[in-house]
């Protein structure tokens, strides 16, 4: 736990220090836009990496995303990808926990997909680093997709348009590694920045309210979320128990994957961007709104054991969590420019 | 019996009239393009008629679509209509039966919603007429999505944008009439027509190929599929028993509404428009292909009880089977305008 501590407490001071600079553009003689010096990292999205053994090619993008929305990569055939990670819902889950084989309710929130590309670890408790092992998990989960890899694999092979598909991209048949690899390649375009904040951050005043502006600078101060959720992501990929009701006792989070103590109702720190389109929030979706979330935080959290020592009120007043909340509605990115469907092949 | 048995053979029988009249068009002099008469009342579709008692706005189009995608219409929050009418399948369902609550299979397989507009009864089996009546339907199947219409109604009353776009539609707050008015007005909008059938039929000679003209040619005569597909949509939206297994015995169908013991094991017949993309076919979704579907009519279906007269072996040559499936390929209508996934409010 120490060197966590450290660090937060090294990242707070680090953004004390930086904090008068956030503005300065703005104050300038010229109206010319010049980008912002922001806290924690803070600002435009860089472009996407895709791993070396897995380059992007148009017609991978375009198979991935035909198997993102493909119902046949489950056991009773009836559940996608998009089943529970919803573009309608911000590639994400509208309502709470995550409903699995025969209705029963699972242990987590399904997670939003936009902008995961950008994380170092993937899953609430970051049981995958890749894309491309994330993918695998939920297909092959007795309790989500409940699928077994050969059986989808004879499946898609017998399907001629993806057979076809397959070998022009991969140069090889279906294969349960290929399907991973399409779909995360796919998943790597599903991501939304140039919000307000990324245009206020690259010096338009104008581009979001004063409101949200004041947000900001509550975000990485007193409200101390720039501590975990900082980077062009607004998030560390790290992991961290931050006090939701049932951590460590209900859920062990990371614990379960790294069997350290530390690590006892911690769950990875989910991106900030695109927060107005993927309610509910946290790993078990039990907090339904912006406003909600705030004052979870304004509370310091429920008392949970190993609850992180940050996780103390923070004695917002109504306007600063107004603001707050702003702030996050500012980092809406602009629609994906492919917001169809895909015709499925028989 | 008697009565359709009647109007089956008179049906037969002023098609042969019509016959030679079909290919007329394309043997005169000019090249200008003169529609066809074609049989059976065949040909491209008329504009979609809205209720007066619920017309079209785009604003209530718009309202009608993103319910359509809300999985928050149902039970458990998780099912939406697109969930088992799935645009990625044609609006219908790429497997079998249908999986309801509780992951079990349901009795028939989902329909397309495409150009359901056109039929005059909805389901299978005709029980509803209109498509407000039937939007409710599936909604409230303790076995569908097994949803309350008051708590549905209190939901979605509760999300302030919703509130705002029923009071701006229908000038007053969400009721499960306005639910189902809103779906029904989207689900007109989801017509695939101007196929290369009707540019065929249109005059255009080359805008299907001569195995799909032979296909029309056996399609309206020999093959008798024009008896009861007929009109512009290639459907009566009457009832028939087609030797599907199992029809009237493990599945009543029609009889089950009218208890009429000449309706047991009929079924309302589907539009063959855009079949090559609404795969699996029947109401058990029991024939996986358009070639396995020729097949059940060449040898007159299975021996169930109460099989319609009709439904006798063809005799249909290999050449004269593929040229039918080349048939039906040619009536896949242009993709919809809009292929978007709504965003969904909280």
């Amino acid at each position: 736990m120490k060197p966590i501590l450290f660090s937060l407490l090294a990242a707070s001071l680090f953004l004390v220090g930086c904090q008068p600079s956030s503005d300065s553009a703005s104050t300038g003689p010229s109206k010319q836009k010049v980008a912002r010096q922001l806290a924690g990292g803070l600002g435009p999205l860089p472009p996407v990496e895709h791993p070396a053994d897995n380059p992007m090619t148009p017609e991978k993008v375009e198979l991935g995303k035909m198997l993102y929305f493909d119902t046949r990569l489950s056991g009773t055939e009836r559940v996608s990808c998009a089943t529970c990670h919803n573009p309608s819902f911000g590639w994400g889950e509208g309502v709470g926990l995550s409903v699995g084989v025969g209705d029963q309710l699972l242990a987590r929130h399904s997670p939003t997909v936009l902008n995961a590309a950008f994380y170092t670890h993937q899953f609430w408790d970051g049981r995958a680093t890749t894309l491309e092992e994330q993918a695998k998990g939920p297909i092959t989960s007795p309790v989500e997709m409940n699928a077994k890899p050969e059986v989808v694999v004879k499946r898609l092979q017998g399907i001629p348009e993806y057979a076809e598909r397959f070998q022009k991209v991969f140069g090889e048949p279906v294969s349960f590694d290929n399907i991973a690899k399409a779909i995360a390649t796919y998943e790597r375009t599903i991501v939304r920045g140039n919000s307000p904040f990324d245009r206020w951050a690259e010096g338009d005043d104008d581009a979001m309210s004063e409101s949200a502006k004041r947000g900001y600078q509550l975000y990485t101060t007193k409200a101390l979320c720039i501590t975990c959720h900082s980077g062009p992501n607004f998030s560390d990929s790290k992991f961290y128990n931050i006090g939701v009701k049932g951590s460590g006792t209900v859920d062990k989070g990371r614990f379960d994957v790294t069997g350290d103590p530390a690590d006892l109702g911690a769950f990875k720190t989910p991106t900030v961007r695109n927060a107005a389109l993927t309610a509910p929030y946290m790993h078990d979706g039990s907090i339904a709104t912006l406003e909600e979330l705030v004052e979870h935080y304004d509370k310091g959290g429920e008392d949970v054991p190993n609850k992180h020592p940050l996780m103390v009120p923070l004695n917002l007043t109504a306007q600063e969590k107004a603001d707050l909340v702003e702030f996050m509605k500012a980092l809406t990115g602009e629609p994906l420019a492919d917001q169809t469907l895909p015709e499925l092949p028989y």
